[in-house]
């Protein structure tokens, strides 16, 4: 060990640690008893896996945790409903499904996303938590199992094996709608609003970095803009994949003690309580055993990172100097740029954008290799990793688009003087002349002014090429760049 | 350096070097005259290009070079019919590049994949090859560039900044619909056959590698033709993407140089061409400089090959053995399996599949970056890299789909005594009497059968909890399936 | 917007948001001054980033902020000694950095890791907490950046674009040392001692999954030490990389403003506070502006992991069953394995190590495109992003390889009647037959056996090729494992 | 279909396919008979495998081949030393197997990487050609296998489970020992001697790709230098784990049917004949069943990629413009830039070196799911895939580091002017006023030539912070490099 260790845990631990005074009560599962914190809904599995699994402070996402609420809501619901739930236990084991899918639980929900590939230590933690709530609703007494069983009753018709897969589908795609086609659609909006702006204000092309023929800023936005558009077809082609849910196909996507209109049922009042078009899967063993609909929104989620990537990197190109680089571009000056250098101002929020696509890209990386490695036989144990993994993607990039914009987007300025200035002295402007006086002549043009310094003008007369008035008439920057 | 090197070309040399007594012609271009093989048609860039780009041994795919033929031919025809190009020079070019396209030409295109990044040699390459090969047809002095010029006639409306991007298009495009898509159906219709051959042979289902309730062999394989399902809807998805052309955009993305219909004139005839429905991009400047539709293409292939990666390592699996493994399927022994195990058969098409799956994998991270770090203002420059990964990718999925369907799941044999001797030999069945004993009371019946290895109704009975009759007639495999 | 949201922040956040009843005081920066809680020690510029980057929870990893205060510290002591820095103000700011690296200050560092791509706001950050506090311990008034200036006396002799890299160094190389070298040993010895309590347990081999010669379970165990061996190896090579501090470059490596003795001085301040052998790096330009010692530390660690993932998976699969798998182990029951599967015991570390290990897999990827991505000139821009990402991947390795030996290699049992009975059911035993009998003969009988479904003895007699006393002495297991 | 179909092989099929009035001859191994070309030495194995294998056009590379033939003729050669092989037959064998390390037979074989994962069918390949060409030799028919039978006496001791990874490692150890560890060593001394020449020329630095302090170009370099002398470090370090040999582990690892002085014998005998210091691996378990080594190897080119990328990237904008770029280098014009844009050049080995990056980084992420999902017990099935994508990956890298070095590093000039007036112009001159007026007023200098678009001077003097005199005595460029 070195002698001054700062090697401490990398987040802050959530969840108090064990409590001066703490008392405690006694859970029990098929394994025996466990002691439980006293003021804790979780019972001795999810205390198991606790002491099982200390590995990380990555905890299993909020959202999942209370997609799982969705999912067990749902299913007390239907189940009541084919008859094959008493009705009293029915409604109390929804009202505690209630309250942690409203978040009021949500400190009950303590496990690491490095346990059970099939996040089933995550399934029985809600298990107990609402039979728990449950029996304190009902005034009974919490560890006794009775009258609310977190297996018998709780989970009835479920397994790990279907509601942690369902819930994954919930909490990816209302992340998805919720979040990151409103987030796509606000920078969407904030670059056509430059479009607009930046039209008539004709600059340099730039092919290989070098200097080519001229379009306008407004132009090169429209390829930007023309990107979210696509990303927002493509999310939502990820997202329509998720809507499938595995509900209904319990251990191994037979769907084993489920009543025969227990699926279609159940995905029908998830659909009614999140307002979204979620359907049973076509096919459970899929749904259990490979999660190809999250792999294909992980790469939907790379690619739309790539698209911002190339945006954000051209406007902090664009925007360096403000005296050595480009300069085409002003970008709001947020914060000081540096410790030392005084007056520096820096693309701060494009290099928050780099890095958020950096992870992305790596995130896409770890669902292929919890998907490839995984997914074996009638069950993909990653699951915990794939859900934590594109639930960042996604709130990643949500989030990055809507600092992006607000930070940076809508303060960008065009330099109109420089802008003129650059594009007045390339000598791809030669180009025009391609159509006049062919290839060749055009290129021996641009030779002799680029060796000279001087204009493509200058060069052509020189060279006794064209007139000052046929390159007047022929060579205009306004009419290069067809807006 | 060793004494015994080994270290060579990694793959022959498919063009012939410096033959013994060669003759030479010479080529010019802008910089100046080159010596070129006397029997060749290509001209000045392309011999610099061979001799600059010493990297390697992968050459431009020939599917690329032959859609290139395919985007010289649309757009003659099209400045002809504009009224840009002299109908016997376009004629000729017509001709000559249909040669190009029919692959009567293929041994002109010497140049490799690592070479300028938007692809402009390989434009030149296509461009001088036809003006070279139309002068003959005309009976001109090949290299004379008269009476067609390759930058003036055959590069006419064009820049290999929107040809080169077009010609991507076209051979991924046709790579998909001719090749992925029917491979991807052929082998999702093998994966149906057994599914119907299957029913009824009820098997040990497994979580976690381990023993769980039962499914039918039949269920197992609906998974995976469910999951070609997919595959085929995300690849198409992927297609519609790749119909946008870039032609049109010529330099930059504006147009410059081009006629007001020309962008969908030759997106009509590249459509008519093909067969295939291509229109002009709806946006020219994000067709130039940021592959999008080329990463998302990527990723779907990446999101196919885990897909069948998981079915090809299921069925691997399951044919373990023959007498320590598995041993469910028996899989066609195409091959002695080992040069020193004599008798050995190996599921060796699995293991193909292992091998070209994580090609795929890592040829979407490849392009990832080339589109992450090629992308810059008006163009990326990583075009060659982009072509060449994904049509690999595409062509090993479809080569593999075929092979994997014919040479090893047509042959799959389900062993039948064995599937009956591990289904009925597993523990798992307890789980049909949760209804009606209880999780509780049915965990305690398989732990007493597996500590004491006896079968699951002698624990039960010597519990007290159920008699034989009732275990009877509630553990029934065939009801568990739902099959 | 669904009709229920349950997107909402994936962590909780960790500091407190607006409080009732809060109140501020003025902290200013070059860009004016700022409202900033009065409880807290940050300053204006933290205040700026805070609310410029709201983008995910994932704040600064704490080992990075504690190294920080190491630099700090080592910094203003550096500086005193060569008498740049006041006596007095040199004391009080390595008081209150110590009270950083010592984690007494960690409620201060409130700043994600998607911020400025060089951490400046991180480095300021800890500038004007170390000003603030040691403002507070000479008593003087908080804000007032007097008589300690966060930049003219903290950041003295330094930039953030050496400091936060130097942090990088000092952080990952830690945790390196102190949790993942240990970790790993830890592991490896769990491991060696399974091969010594292995010896002797002659078990089948299994090639492509398929059976082969035998070997000792011993030996199978000596591979994964081995592999163990390596991985200590493969991460000492690469913190050896890590020791080189880029201390002394200041804003773009040149050293500006900088004593000439300062780099050198600092650096042994810095290995005398951790007892590491920290040095000066050789190329101060490299440091600042390409992190390759954190790609070849993310290239490494991957390496780790796959090492990893191959033992973990081994170890599943061999323990897979416990009645229709191969089970040659018995894995420790750690918890209830499903909530619908009574008695299920699954093999949860195995998994949580999958999924460990696709992550590290992934944030290798994610730290090749901020090191692609970023470096550019004078600055690599993904700081924060490379230091979380190697972090993360530290932490996971080093706490899984913990709770995979607490938590299943110790408890590993062989199976010894199953491994026996599959071992002696080999076909594969023919091998020993090849010296004596030559290939084909052996294949003859190895495939009579199979086809007639008996001994390979019974089959070697029925063709005539060899006696039972023959086959007794020839095809001896025990003589076939070289142990 | 569509109507026109470019789709074809990608690479031109090397090996011809049928052709016009071809003969045969009867080959068989322990499954039948076969008809081969009677113009070819393989046997009844290759054929099949030609034939069960059609899947893409990516053979076996060359490297590989003949690294077997190095392995076949060493273990020939320990053999007849060990007295278990004839020495007749062991001295014709080793002139077959020299034949085929000599590349004399290399049109021998035809075999795809997309096979066997344990390259079975190239040992056997390997072995059926040596015996044929042996028999040739000793005047017996091809494909009789007497006096030399493929599998007893080529391939004795010997299992394709360490024969082919011996392979693997020889090929990788010969290509990184004699391509890339001289070709970096090129590419270093070319960036060394611009290092020598740009000394002396101030120019300003960039961070965030905004202007920052001055530095020298040749500091600048110096960093890229550093990166290489570090490439050369960890290229290395992967080549050491390459010299153990995994041969006298035969199927598994145990070493059935090898003399006990084997593995030794036999590693020396390679050692002798490559003269680089291969040895037996330490644990044969490890060698056959994970190839981290290989792994390693992927993870250290992927770094060193990056390096390169990161000298190309900054030397491509270094040398943008001419007019609208950066322009501080000027970069060899080595051919017409574009096919519409008469004059431009390009930075185009930059591009081919991102090209080259992009792949090797993607081959590693190929690789490391190759490792990942094909190590499985005794044996890793993605050995082809793993030798084919390394190589490729040491190939391509070595090829880059010459053509860069030659057709740009070489010619790589300073635009003189240009850099000393950005570098004047700088705003960021001003730190070298932090230690003699402070960083606030130093900001306020900054901030007013900024706004003011005025000198440094100016806005100073304006402010009434200091005289001219002392600007000109603090601010001097020259003193701010330390060079």
């Amino acid at each position: 060990m070195s002698k001054l260790s700062v090697v401490t845990d990398m987040q802050p631990v959530w969840f108090p640690a064990h409590k001066e005074g703490q008392e405690f009560r006694e859970e029990s599962d098929t394994m025996g008893s466990v002691q439980v914190p006293a003021d804790v809904l979780w019972g001795a599995q999810t205390q198991r896996s606790k002491d099982n699994f200390k590995i990380g402070g990555e905890r299993i996402p909020v959202p999942v945790v209370r997609s799982m609420g969705i999912v067990k809501h749902a299913c007390a619901s239907t189940n009541e409903h084919l008859g094959k739930l008493d009705s009293d236990l029915s409604k109390n084991i929804q009202a505690a499904a209630r309250e942690v899918f409203e978040g009021k639980l949500d400190a009950h929900f303590p496990l690491v996303v490095w346990q059970t590939g099939s996040g089933t230590q995550t399934n029985m933690n809600v298990n107990e938590v609402i039979s728990n709530r449950a029996i304190q609703l009902m005034g009974g007494e919490v560890g006794s199992k009775t009258p609310v069983h977190p297996n018998d009753h709780v989970n009835m018709s479920q397994s790990s094996n279907d509601t942690f897969p369902a819930a994954m589908s919930i909490a990816t795609a209302l992340a998805v709608h919720d979040r990151l086609l409103p987030s796509l659609s606000y920078l969407r909006g904030h670059l056509a609003k430059k479009q607009e702006e930046f039209k008539g204000i004709i600059k340099i092309g730039r092919t290989h970095l070098m200097d080519a023929t001229p379009l306008t800023l407004a132009q090169e936005f429209s390829g930007y803009v023309h990107q979210m558009d696509m990303s927002l077809k493509r999310s939502q082609q990820a997202l329509d994949d998720l809507y499938d849910l595995a509900l209904g196909g319990t251990a191994v996507g037979t769907g084993l003690n489920t009543h025969p209109k227990y699926a279609e049922t159940v995905a029908s009042h998830v659909a009614e309580l999140t307002g979204l078009p979620f359907v049973t899967a076509p096919n459970k063993f899929e749904s259990l055993a490979a999660h190809d609909a999250q792999a294909q929104l992980a790469g939907a989620l790379k690619t739309v990172a790539l698209s911002i990537l190339k945006i954000s990197n051209d406007i902090r190109l664009l925007g360096s100097g403000p005296r050595a680089g480009l300069a085409e571009l002003n970008l709001p000056a947020n914060e000081p740029g540096s410790s030392i250098m005084p007056g520096k101002v820096n693309p701060t929020q494009c290099e928050a954008a780099l890095m958020v696509c950096s992870r992305v890209v790596g995130n896409d990386a770890a669902v292929a290799l919890g998907q490839a490695a995984g997914s074996t036989f009638e069950l993909n144990v990653a699951k915990p990793l794939l859900a934590y993994t594109n639930l960042q993607s996604v709130y990643l990039l949500s989030d990055l688009c809507v600092s992006f914009s607000d930070k940076c987007v809508v303060g960008i300025e065009p330099n109109r003087e420089r802008i003129e200035h650059l594009m007045q002295s390339s000598l791809m402007l030669v180009t025009a002349l391609n159509q006049h006086i062919g290839y060749d002549k055009a290129a021996a043009i641009a030779k002799l002014a680029h060796k000279e310094g001087t204009t493509l003008k200058q060069a052509g007369v020189k060279l006794g090429i064209l007139t000052e008035e046929e390159f007047d008439k022929w060579v205009r920057p306004e009419d290069m760049t067809n807006e």
